[in-house]
């Protein structure tokens, strides 16, 4: 069965698929995060791989309603180290470059190299390594892509400038996503979970008491707006622990004190 | 002395500074987020209006960033219903359209509608206004905006789909920045700040005790990746309160407790 990725081979999401699963894991190519969650929900793909933070540029919050709205599972985290390399066709150099394709992320992270050179237009794509693709393609001049050193050798690609993000530990969390039922594995030592609030003062502080008593570590918190009630919060809530009971006891009193309490996952802490 | 907006004339930053300011107020355009803090910072303009979250998309993460980096002042906020409607040059219909040029944002929050025309490529661009514009100047066909009515009319496009996004009541909530020391203003009755807590368990949850018990009101609060310390926490959080002694003493408060702590803006509550 085929892993769902967000672009095509040699991206950052197959990367992920490689790791978690297996190298020769087969993969299906998705153009977007929404077709991503299709083909995973049709049951065309049985797992899926999906970007949800960046240490520059933070939580993708639109991920976090795709996996609210459609009732996936995470059954997994992976946190991969992304470097950024700027690569065109052989033989070109950076000040033939007149465009950069990339994603919007890749962009951001990348910003500060740009300064250098202003007379470089930087162009939104939906994938990174499919742009490397379509320069050998297409063979384009002047075009450059940003993306993995993978898919620079995948698509024959020379790396005119290596790592070029700002920051050099740039760290990316990657979801794994199911569709299945959860399944009680007290094995698990971190969850992602998500509830809202009545608008009372101190309503929230009330909810993190309780986490704080269950000895529950908070990692995460992001209070998204509740669709198609303007400025309403849910919020998304990242904890770790040491004991599953010490979990499951908050899982039964935040069922009690908060509104809609749901659970997105329970999965093994991939850090440390 | 000019106001920054991002993206053109036409666009619903220049909507917002019209309406925050004066319809007749001058703006400069700016093509995206950080070259509109440049042209703050640079005193080429003497405030800027940023787009900082929207009800469908959640939080521009990215702008918080920005203005942390910058140390600038938030001076105000304003929230706009903003509706998008697909425009193009006159006489052709939603079958002639083989593309869509607009912001990512405005895709998203646009995303139901095109699922019935999946022929129909949707093209990355960096402003709404701006593909008007262009649309009308190089008088490309099978191309369509999304983009504001006043758009439409600056740039004499006819409509061809009003309203299409996804969530017919579609706010966004705008900033508006400068640069100056924050003046005390015991008139405000909101105020954007943030923070870093330790590591230990309950860190977050004092503070919020604090506001809690200091009368304060959350409306908002994320937490955003330290730069160069991945997996830090920084807390950015946005409060309401009654009486600014209150609020005077929770600061008090709250720069003994937490670390960095920070005032972002101290404003009016547009909400009610």
């Amino acid at each position: 069965m085929k892993i769902a990725i967000q672009g095509v081979k040699g991206s950052f999401h197959h990367k992920v698929a490689q790791t978690f699963f297996d190298a020769t894991t087969p993969v299906l190519e998705c153009m977007s995060f929404p077709v991503l969650v299709d083909q995973l929900v049709s049951g065309n793909a049985s797992a899926a791989v999906m970007a949800i933070e960046n240490s520059i540029a933070g939580a993708i919050l639109p991920n976090y309603a795709l996996i609210d709205k459609h009732k996936l599972t995470i059954e997994g985290e992976f946190y991969l180290d992304v470097q950024h390399n700027l690569m065109a066709l052989s033989g070109q150099t950076i000040e033939d470059i007149k465009e950069v394709w990339s994603h919007p992320m890749a962009l951001i992270q990348c910003r500060s190299f740009f300064e250098k050179y202003p007379s470089i237009k930087l162009v939104e794509a939906t994938d990174t390594a499919a742009v490397a693709h379509q320069i050998q393609k297409e063979q384009l001049k002047g075009i450059a892509a940003i993306a993995s050193e993978t898919a620079s050798q995948i698509y024959e690609l020379d790396i005119i400038a290596p790592q070029i993000q700002t920051i050099k530990h740039n760290e990316t969390r990657f979801f794994i996503l199911n569709t299945e039922e959860k399944q009680i594995n007290t094995d698990c030592n971190k969850a992602s979970i998500c509830f809202r609030t009545d608008h009372k003062r101190g309503s929230l502080a009330t909810i993190l008491n309780i986490m704080s008593d269950c000895k529950l570590n908070l990692t995460k918190i992001q209070s998204m707006p509740v669709i198609e009630m303007p400025w309403q919060y849910a919020f998304f809530v990242d904890i770790t622990f040491d004991a599953y009971s010490d979990y499951e006891k908050a899982k039964k009193v935040l069922s009690i004190m908060s509104k809609d309490f749901k659970v997105l996952g329970e999965y093994k802490n991939q850090k440390r």
